[in-house]
């Protein structure tokens, strides 16, 4: 019998450096909405999406002429071409662009990651085409939460639940850590209504104070695209022969 | 109406520094099981309690005399007098000394939040007494959960669910954060049986391999003593006034 593969989730990208040393692959999530923006972004067509931490960096490229994305706590950084709302980032304007997005929590898991690990983007729109992919090329994957100003936050950890208990329904996975059994829990309780069992969460609060209701509905619907964003030498894109 | 006092879960002291500052009083609880060791030795009628993060220091303890436990990785550390089971603070041996004890987890928890904050020192063995003197007595109050090296853990996160649902009962507490909610349904789940609750735990299986499932049994038993360990001139005391 050939040795399982390992899933497990991490709450926050501040604990990363206390898991990161096993695995290979990591999935970064952040559904409230860096990373639902940007699975939209490539649905809609974008060529490639440079992750920043800073919003000098984004600057620089704002600079530069590029199309930029630019959030924090919830807004659009004044001056910038749009935040982290996915509907910012569908339609003609983002067809075929290569686009450069800072966020609060999202865009740093990403770049903290892609140091030293293999980082796809997940998110509840493509949650059912993460968890194809990682079923068909197994492998040590760590579910990498953004939370929200490096804390736990529901949301993300709900999509990693999701994803981790998909895998380990393979059998070609197996889990160790207490905070996947978590998850799973988690995900369990929420898996009929996502919307409704977020109610309560602090960041769908934030959010909803921002008259961001619509976007929240949007990226807790799972499954509206097949595409895998990958990181690649400084960018992330569409991944290749996948659909 | 009077303003509420908030009642917050922070999963583990890797995440103290992203939580403490809004809070007057810090619940440090290490379930598997300094914090019942703790507890258990001011039942047995321990004088006092110097809780140290290194080895290091509890050896100079150990030097000029102490009785000192110290553990490491579920283990008592060669050449100490004990470990952090709670069945070592039991009976005569501890009663009317001042004892010396370092944990992988636990005493870290205590010692980070002694700095800053009125620390109390919580675990099943004393969830009820725990609960009444913050009913009484309404606080900012963070629960620290220990978990095991930084990470998150399942014990002390449904401990700290357990405090928080009761606290929040009463109407005099409220709650914002995620990761409250999240400790709120993980105890909800685990409250008929701890136990069985937690066979999946990464830290019980520890425990279990190194033969210590009557401390778990012990541990994982709620309201065994009405004692409140609390943090005062650099020392753990029993609370004075409170039975």
């Amino acid at each position: 019998m050939p040795d399982k593969s390992r899933v497990e989730v991490c709450f926050s990208p501040e604990e990363f450096d206390l898991y990161k040393q096993e695995y290979t692959t990591v999935v970064a999530i952040d559904v409230l909405r860096a990373t639902s923006a940007i699975c939209t972004a490539f649905e809609n067509g974008a060529a490639k999406m440079i992750p920043v931490s800073s919003v000098k960096e984004a600057q620089a490229f704002k600079d530069e002429g590029y199309l930029v994305g630019a959030e924090r706590n919830g807004k659009i950084v004044d001056g910038f071409d749009f935040g982290n709302s996915p509907y910012s980032y569908m339609g003609d304007l983002v067809k075929g662009k290569t686009l450069v997005l800072t966020t609060t929590n999202g865009t740093k898991a990403i770049n903290r990651a892609a140091k030293t690990h293999e980082v796809l983007v997940g998110s509840l729109l493509n949650l059912q085409s993460v968890i194809d992919y990682l079923s068909q090329s197994p492998t040590d994957v760590l579910l990498l939460a953004s939370g929200w100003q490096g804390k736990f936050n529901l949301e993300d950890s709900i999509c990693a639940g999701a994803i981790a208990e998909a895998l380990l329904e393979t059998g070609n996975y197996m889990s160790d850590e207490d905070s996947t059994i978590a998850s799973l829990f988690l995900y369990r309780q929420a898996t009929d209504n996502y919307f409704s069992f977020l109610k309560a969460s602090s960041h769908r609060r934030r959010l909803r104070n921002l008259n961001l209701n619509e976007d929240i509905k949007y990226c807790l619907t799972p499954n509206q695209t097949r595409v895998i964003p990958v990181y690649r030498d400084g960018a992330l894109v569409k991944m290749e022969g996948w659909v």
